[in-house]
This record gives structure tokens, sequence and C-alpha cells, in this order.
């Protein structure tokens, strides 16, 4: 178990996101749908819950999905490390959310090193691919947090107050295996003692805003407020953001982003405001096979359940669901957007901060170079 | 009793937004929070109710509010016709909301008929104003209806498919006495038999196009599709928005557009897709008093729980109000902001349609001239 280096304690127990449970073979995750009214992990024991939890966002966010999906390959070698099953697991998990490109390509990955191996060896190699795919993760977003502190630190230079930084969506350590993209510079920032307000854009319809970013930040005793995500441009409009920080579902070679719907308005209102708007960017996120976000990704379309009806806690602690629009009206339900790399201020990576171009990044990813036409 | 001349039947009974009771004195609102779940009245015997029917938001929209505001000075005169009572019940009604500028007209514009004739003769006075002030919301909104038809007549004729109009919050004939401004012209064309989608933003925190806009589409028989905020920009991306039609709450005399909050973010999308965006517009929330929207117009703060919680209906039929984000996270609520002259297309007004630039403008309400410096 490598759960121990935690940068977030709940109720003094330290988490990741998604560990192998005590069983030494079965997964355990936080389900993200019951927060923040309430804290309870879910045990996956095949590849086909692996697969619900991710279609039905218990686990959501490009790299916790990624992450999910490699333990999802486990238990089906676990059940039955036959090549057949090997491809069956692969294909269910891949269809699984189709805009995150990292699902599909740590899919693919294991997939080929499992087939390459005697099935006999396929469960010991695949537990031990997810442990290190998680640990990876965890290096990056530290990174990704390193860098991003030296921006916040440089913004923060310039003013008395405290900064206020709009995020959207959850890019927190709940949407990686731990740290985060987006709020890794921001909790290093609060814990080097940089004064820090974060707007938290509610993000409807799934709410990972105001249900999951909002608790991660109550938990780590960052001052924030929610707002409906109406309310971030007007806040531009009178200079009460300095800095627009969000993550990323899927990165094209040039810079455009594919992110959470409503990503794209935060972005045009940011420039029109001259504020800057960067982007944390874990390198599977980046999908250099692909230069136009807005031709060449496909954006999944959720139920229609999601916009229509809501799920909170009623002042009696409990969970329910109401509906809010008229029984015959219905609605269409687009869950992510494309900023264009021409909004975008910059790009967080592991490896350092560049501009959202393809020249730039490949000054940090050289090794990509042979992409590149 | 003037309510016969209505656009819409709810179960085959004709409505406007407010009218004279029975009883001859007291007034009848619909109860728009109650909506879409429960379709139901509530009468206003005093100026109290009449400015917590407005706070509340049982009534609102800038006209709605306006007309709301003018019956409260009928209640008021009614109970005591006295100077002193006069001047009380028009600084109440005054503070209930800030940002629409016809609220504060209006009850100056009654304030100084009622004060400049014998206290005996207020009460007839009050309620044959009030009259001939909701009489004249809906042949303006009429003719805003039959110029924005124009407008939408010409971008249909160029395509074959229905024509799909973005709207945000609610400017139907809830907003309004009747009609609406937004949506007057939408009804005009669907029932000219012109193919229209309705893409219906939510419109959080208080989910006037969820709720309201929606189900007076529906009513209608006006095909429209509910969408969360964040979608709009994603939507224009992908070319399936051919116009945007939005109300307004204050314009500026050189066409800065105050209207709920989140209008400014799809103006800028719209601008960024060359789409075009435009605003209906009622004279009587044109301030020609001021120029810049931003630093001139004083934009409502709301309570939190608008934001941190919802209201709707469980399966069983009951109104619940939840809880979405977690108990110590604060949040913010500003209610509008300012879509700035520069992005807008242009003016629907009950004379005609201009740009938005303080010359168009004067084009059309020549008599205005004087204010130009």
């Amino acid at each position: 178990m490598s759960h121990f280096l935690h940068q977030v304690n709940i109720g003094n127990q330290p988490y990741r996101t998604i560990w192998k449970s005590f069983d030494g073979w079965s997964v355990t995750i936080i389900d993200q749908t019951k927060l923040p009214h309430l804290f309870e992990t879910a045990q996956l024991t095949t590849v086909e819950e692996a697969a619900s939890a991710i279609k039905a966002m218990l686990v959501r966010g490009a790299p916790l999905i990624g992450a999910t999906a490699v333990y999802g390959m486990c238990l089906a070698v676990h059940e039955d490390p036959s090549d057949d099953n090997v491809k069956k697991a692969s294909d269910l998990l891949i269809a699984t959310r189709p805009t995150a490109v990292n699902l599909r390509w740590a899919i693919e990955a294991i997939k080929s090193k499992l087939l390459a191996i005697p099935p006999e060896a396929r469960e010991a190699a695949a537990y031990s691919h997810a442990e290190a795919i998680c640990d990876e993760d965890v290096k990056i977003n530290r990174a990704i947090g390193e860098n991003g502190l030296k921006l916040i630190r440089k913004i923060a230079s310039s003013k008395n107050e405290p900064i206020n930084i709009l995020t959207h969506c959850n890019a927190g350590w709940l949407a990686t295996v731990d740290h985060g993209t987006a709020l890794a510079p921001i909790y290093k920032a609060h814990d080097a003692g940089i004064a820090i307000h974060v707007w938290v854009d509610e993000t409807r319809p799934r709410n990972q805003g105001a249900s999951l970013t909002a608790w991660e930040l109550a938990q780590h005793g960052v001052p924030h407020s929610v707002i409906v995500d109406n309310a971030g441009g007007y806040l531009m409009q009178i200079k009460q953001v300095d800095l627009c920080l969000v993550g990323t579902d899927r990165t094209t070679s040039q810079g455009d982003v594919c992110n959470k719907i409503g990503t794209y308005l935060k972005a045009l209102a940011a420039h029109d405001n001259n504020i800057p708007f960067y982007v944390a960017l874990p390198y599977p996120t980046i999908d250099w096979s692909i230069e136009n976000g807005l031709t060449e990704i496909p954006i999944e379309i959720r139920e229609e359940s999601e916009v229509t009806h809501m799920t909170g806690c009623t002042s009696e602690g409990i969970l329910q669901t109401i509906r809010l629009t008229p029984e015959n009206s219905p609605s269409a339900n687009y869950a992510f957007d494309i900023t264009p790399a021409r909004l975008i201020t910059g790009l967080i990576t592991e490896r350092g901060i560049c501009s959202a171009s393809h020249e730039d990044l490949l000054t940090l990813y050289p090794e990509k170079a042979s992409h590149s036409s």
C-alpha cells in the first residue's frame, strides 16, 4: 500500500483517491457522488464494477479515470488472465468515457504489456503496473504544484491583499490519485503562507465545484467562496479575479484545451479583462496526434437527467434528488467544451510552464518533436 | 379587469401576470417561486406584501417589478392616502431591488402624481394609473414582438432547418404584464409558422430559465431544450446557435446592458463565434442619465442561500429544498452583470431595431436628444 504520502487527511485519516484493498486484490475508491454530504468508500471487485464506477462518475477527473481503468484491468486478470478477457476488459473500459485521452492510452499500454507475457504472470504485472501509474500521477502532480507555485508567488508579490483565483470544476486531489492538477499549486501556495481566496465555480450540471472543490478546499483550510457558473464574468469585470486556473481532460499538440463545459466561457472573460488564464496539465493528457480541439476531440453527451434533476442534502440530512424543470421540457447535456490556445496564457506542466503553442510545448517535451509535421 | 387580452392560456384560463382582484382593490399575482411545479396565485393586500413579493421574487422581471410596485402604491393609498404614507410607501418599494431602473421611475412618477392631487382622489387615480401602466407594458411588448419577428424571419429565410435561438433567464410574459420582451418575437415567430428551437439557459442561481422560460415555452408549444449555463459557449462553437436573444434590467444611454448574471459570458461567446446577439428593450428600461453600465449601475447582491441551496420537486411531487455545498463553504451571489455595447449586435425596442449606441438609440428616441452632451 502506497497511500501514505497524502496531502490531505480526512478526519485525521490520510487518503489517496484509489488504493488496493487490504484483501490484496480488490480496489477501494472514494464514492465521489456522495460528497460533500457523505464520505463513503466503495469496493470494486470486477472490471464491470470498475467500468460502472467510471461511467457513473463515482470516480472522475482524467488522471483518476486512467488510474481506475488500469485497476479495472487488474480485476479482470485477477478473475481470468486469458487473452480474450484482457481484450474484452480493455474494450469495456475504453468505452466508458470518450473525451479524456489518457484513459485510452493507459488501457492500451497495459493491454500490450499483459498480452506480451504469459497469462500466469499477468495478475502480478497488472497490479505492479497500476501502482506505478498511481505513483507517477502523484509525482507529476507534485511537480505541477511546485511549478504553479512560482506563478502564484509572482502574482502575489505585486498585490498586498489576498489574491483571488477562479477555478472551474474539480481539478483537485479528488480528480487525480493525489495532490490534484489545478489545485496542486493552490495547496502549495496556501501551505507556503501566501494569502489566497478561491472562487469556486459550482460547475453545473454535476456540481463538481460546489461539491468536490469546495469540500477539498474546506478540508485543507483554504479560504474560498462558491459561485454560480454565471458569476465569473462579472467578478472579472470588477477586478475580483487575479488568476484563472483550471485542469484539462485532453490537450492538443497546438495547445487547445478540452475541459469541463463552461471553461471556454471563463477563458473568454479572462481574455476580455486581461486576466491570466492558466491550465494545469499532466503530460498524459496531451494528445500529440491531434491539432484542432474543436474538430478532433469527441465530446461526451451525458444523460438529460443530470440537467433536469439535482441531488443534495435536506435539512434532515438525507440525500434527496429533485426535479428542476417542467416534466415535458427536454434538455441537452454536453460534458466538455474547447478552449482554443489563443485564449490561454500558459500551460503548467510537470516539466515547467509554457505558452499554449506547439513550439513551446516542444521545448518542454523535445522527445515529441518527431510528431511535428 | 383588463386581463382578457392574453397571449397565453394556462389550463384554458387566460392570464396576465398581475391583476386587480374581484374585490375591486386587492391585487393578484402568480407566485413564480412555485413554478414550474405548482401554478398558484397570491393575493397582495398591503404595500408591505407587495414589497415582500418583489424582494422574495414571487414576481420578477423589470417590467413586472415596475407594475407590481405601482400596484403596491395603490394598496398603500387604499389603506391611507396621506402624504406621509405615499412617501413611506415609495421608499419601501424603491428599496426592494436596486438594479432595475424602471422600478424607481415608475414609483417616482406615481408618487408625484398622487402628491399633486387631494388625498381623497388618490386611490382612484392610483388604480387608474396602475392599469394604464400595465396596458402600456402589454402594448410595448406586442410591438417588440413584431419588430423582433422581422429579424427572426430574416434569419429563418437563409436556413432550411429550424433556427436555434439561445435565451438567458426569463424575459417572457412572466417577466412582464404580458407577451414578454425577448420571448415576444419568439412567440410571434412560432405563431407565424417559422420553425424555431430555443436553447433555454437554466440561469443559476434562481433557475428562471429552467423553471419559468421552459414552462412558458412548453405551455405555448414552442420546441426547446433546457441547458446548463455552461453549455451555450460550446453550442455556439459547434454552430448550433443562430441567434441570442435576451432581455435587460437596465440599459445605459450608450447601449450597455445590465441583465441577469451570465448574460455577459454568452455575449462574449456570440461575439467570438460571429453569432448575432440581440437585446429586447422596452423603453422604460433605458436609463438616459448614465453612460457606463459597469461603473454606474448598482449590482444587487442577494442571499448566499440562493447559491448554496436549491428547491425542486421530489418524485413524490413535494417541493423540497436541498443543500448543494459543504456546510462550511461560503458563497457570493451577484445578481446581474454588464454586457458592454460593443458585444451587442442590436437592440429590439417597441419603436424598431437599432445598434447599441447612443447615436442609434437617439434615432429611435429623438425626444431624448436633449440628454446628449
